[in-house]
């Protein structure tokens, strides 16, 4: 039995005896409705075709990374300087072999996530480097902000997932910031969740702690982080983001290989080329990732937004988002991959209507796509560049609106209220009947932060608006925040290595093997 | 040759020397997407069945309406007091009789709606006693805020209907009211309107002014008016919207047979039942309309919300109502009639986040359930309650996103980009290559009132929501609004026709028949 083994067993039965978690777990989603499609069977051709001519004759760029040079010229592409050009028998070989549903751990193993198929993940807000609120504004986020949001996720019933970078501490000197996220994922929080992508090496130290919570095998059965590899579109990887999914590979880490276009800009102004364009993209890391480790766990990820032609800015919420969102789904399924796309997107500063409008603009379409890992479901203001402390809250309220819509119309006699027509007369009442009183808790979707009060009791209570009402609700939620227990030899563990990497990292010493 | 028919060429000889209009005439909405469904065939057919069931077992309350009661016997329905139980058999043969689709003139003839089939029509908000704004809150409507609306309507590009009751006019007797809202949509607009259900007489008056406007044979080819009518559930129609359907149908305009349903208080709090309740009323309706004259134009209506089970107020934006608007689609398609719902809904008072959020979350559902007719697209607070000049203004904004959605994603050669492509290396940049020269003013959605602007430029100018954006909107429209031309003898008739019926209300004197 070797060390990590034995590890994993002390882990084990450590689990055993944990007391049961206190959070109540999170209920997982399963789109039961029929998919919205935008695209016809021949539209999908189309678009695979289009991409299949661009990975052979214009080729991606991999920049500063030769070994993955050498890796696909290795594996059967044709490799000149950094352009790689791989054709499609070549590329779906290694495509297919990713596989087309897995399981990611969370550490209470009841939020165990199982990704893909009619599965829906949501996760908060990935990368704002500003926070906002009604009583402060916008302002650089800190650690503090990114504990807030950790244990602002772990309350929050409809997300199911810890998400990763929430806000970027720009308190913590850069090359460790990673330790300080990781930590507070796992430690104030018990869902699965992402890890890092700034370097290779904040990669190992993201598996490294990712064994230390899981054990080193449990972890190669299904994976325990997820990491966000973004193309540098178009038509572009990087050594950072090429390092780091190299990292992930190897341990079987999922990964999600998402083109970041804004359309117009990293790709021509037209729907259908940006689409195999990022068809391009997400297929060729993917591709990477098999050649590397092949069932390697992958998602096919979208993040499409289009460039507003009078300020240069992106938009969020519109028509275009939409359909890019369905279509992208659309080539997602035609490859059996799970598929990322989607959040609560707005280009709005504040939670104010028009935040509201182009949100819910891209939550609808998100689900209805049948999205699997819905990044950014919580808390996206200004395009990305602020978490938004009401606009998380206000968001979950949508993510709870979600979670009832996919279970659709139930047919059941039972439904059909047989009894209560009996009972009520034409022209009649039905919020006293018998049926109403049997369903009345269950029956609608009851709110958090929206409020139907008529105008006067709104009145009488301030006026208040929708973003004021949220901004009670996180203060409140933030006051009665309990940790997860953690097993303490677990957490003994994971502060010994992250002082040690901090110690190393401060010294400018290279990264040395974690031996627990 | 009649009366009526000289009138007729007269009007027509008239029309042929106007100038032509000088507002741009709406583009018609053809939706070329495939429709979104939530219903399997034989949820379909179990809610079919339900409604078979409840009209034949349950029937439909007619009150204060003889006339209406004979109707029904005379054709077969069984009639027991006021109580019409009918078989599926003699319903669906007279609902058959509907036309699947038909044509509702405007007085710019350019404006002339195709209802029914793929086509989405936008009409504005329906109903309110209030209206709100930024600068004075929620008060009393006015004639002058008709007056405004009808204005805002007109140049409102997105709109493709002058709606109806656009507020109440509460400053001007209730007997009268109606004469002047007509005239306020005739003479401050020229697209197609919608006509007075609150009394017998106020349809006939509406069929008088819109036969002055049209003719009176030329009505009776296409309709010249549409009008709602409601049911007032459960299970239950009066004689104020059955004498007013009467009037229509006779004069072979065109109704909307819509129920009004909060579910949980008007029908049970099961979306089976209330769906089923919902299509045995509509169908009713319509039926009722095509016994008593054949080839009838119908809409099949659906307004159905949700009840608070905490506030006992109506809720919007949920997933219950979007569950019931995609289902209500699909069961007008099966009896092949056109489908009139959704809208922009929110229980919000003022346009807040929460109106947003709810807003889109109807809209969308609404476009992409296939809604043919949307009364309500724009202006709707508070339940309909109020309606709000800057939400009028917001909406639009949807309304406007929406004619894009709708024409899904081209697949030509040019939209593939092939020559950007030749031209822009990976890793570079699109915004300055010919291909996107060529479509940058066309690509993408460009917004009106949400702005994309950064923080930074966004506080530089005051820091201002999107409802204060759109306060300085609505008054820069009125301020540029210049009424359409229209004909000076029409006017005058039209004129002195309600000077006529005002003196005949205000007399108490019956109505005489209209002779021109």
């Amino acid at each position: 039995m070797s060390t990590r083994d034995r590890r994993s067993n002390r882990r084990r039965e450590r689990r055993e005896r944990e007391p049961a978690p206190i959070a109540k777990a999170v209920e997982p989603l399963v789109n039961k409705l029929p998919l919205t499609e935008v695209l016809s069977e021949e539209g999908v051709d189309a678009i695979h075709r289009a991409s299949m001519r661009l990975l052979k004759d214009n080729g991606i760029l991999v920049i500063d990374y030769p070994p993955a040079l050498e890796t696909f010229r290795a594996h059967g592409a044709r490799v000149e300087g950094e352009l790689v050009q791989i054709d499609e028998e070549t590329l779906l070989h290694f495509v297919q072999q990713a596989p087309a549903t897995f399981t990611q751990l969370a550490r209470n193993p009841s939020n165990t996530l199982p990704v893909g198929g009619r599965n829906i993940i949501f996760a908060p807000v990935y990368g704002p480097p500003f926070v906002g609120d009604l009583d402060r504004g916008r302002r650089q986020a800190t650690l503090d902000d990114f504990q807030n949001f950790a244990k602002l996720t772990y309350m929050a019933q409809h997300l199911h997932h810890a998400g990763g970078t929430l806000v970027e501490p720009n308190d913590i000197d850069l090359p460790e910031r990673h330790l300080d996220m990781l930590l507070a994922h796992i430690t104030l929080n018990d869902k699965a969740y992402m890890g890092s992508v700034t370097h290779a090496d904040n990669a190992r130290d993201t598996v490294t702690m990712t064994e230390i919570l899981f054990g080193a095998e449990a972890i190669r059965q299904n994976p325990g982080v997820i990491s966000l590899i973004n193309a540098s579109s178009p038509l572009r990887f990087d050594d950072r983001m090429f390092g780091a999914l190299e990292v992930y590979a190897h341990a079987r880490q999922a990964v999600i290989v998402t083109p970041f276009i804004i359309a117009g800009a990293m790709s021509p102004s037209t729907m259908a080329a940006t689409l195999a364009q990022q068809n391009a993209e997400a297929l060729f890391g993917i591709c990477y990732a098999q050649m590397l480790n092949p069932g390697t766990p992958c998602i096919y990820g979208s993040f499409l937004a289009n460039i507003d032609m009078k300020s240069g800015a992106p938009c969020f919420g519109t028509p275009e988002n939409a359909l890019a969102l369905y279509a992208g789904a659309q080539m997602a399924r035609h490859y059996k991959l799970p598929y990322r796309s989607g959040g609560n997107f707005t280009a709005s500063r504040i939670p104010d209507a028009q935040a509201g409008y182009e949100s819910a603009g891209t939550i609808w379409p998100t689900v209805q796509a049948g999205v699997n890992f819905v990044l950014h479901a919580a808390g996206w203001l200004e395009g990305g560049l602020i978490t938004g402390y009401e606009k998380f809250i206000l968001d979950l309220e949508m993510c709870g609106m979600m979670a009832r819509y996919v279970n659709g119309i139930g047919l059941s006699d039972e439904d059909f209220a047989w009894d209560a027509y009996a009972e009520v007369e034409p022209g009649g009442h039905f919020l006293g009947a018998q049926h109403t009183m049997r369903h009345y808790t269950t029956a609608f979707y009851q709110h958090t932060v929206f409020s139907m009060d008529n105008y006067e009791k709104w009145e009488e209570e301030g006026s208040h608006d929708s973003y004021r009402r949220a901004n009670k609700i996180w203060k409140q939620m933030l006051k009665e925040y309990e940790a997860p227990p953690l097993d303490e030899a677990i957490a003994a563990e994971l502060n010994t290595f992250v002082e040690h990497r901090r110690a190393e990292i401060r010294a400018g010493q290279p990264r040395a093997e974690w031996k627990s």
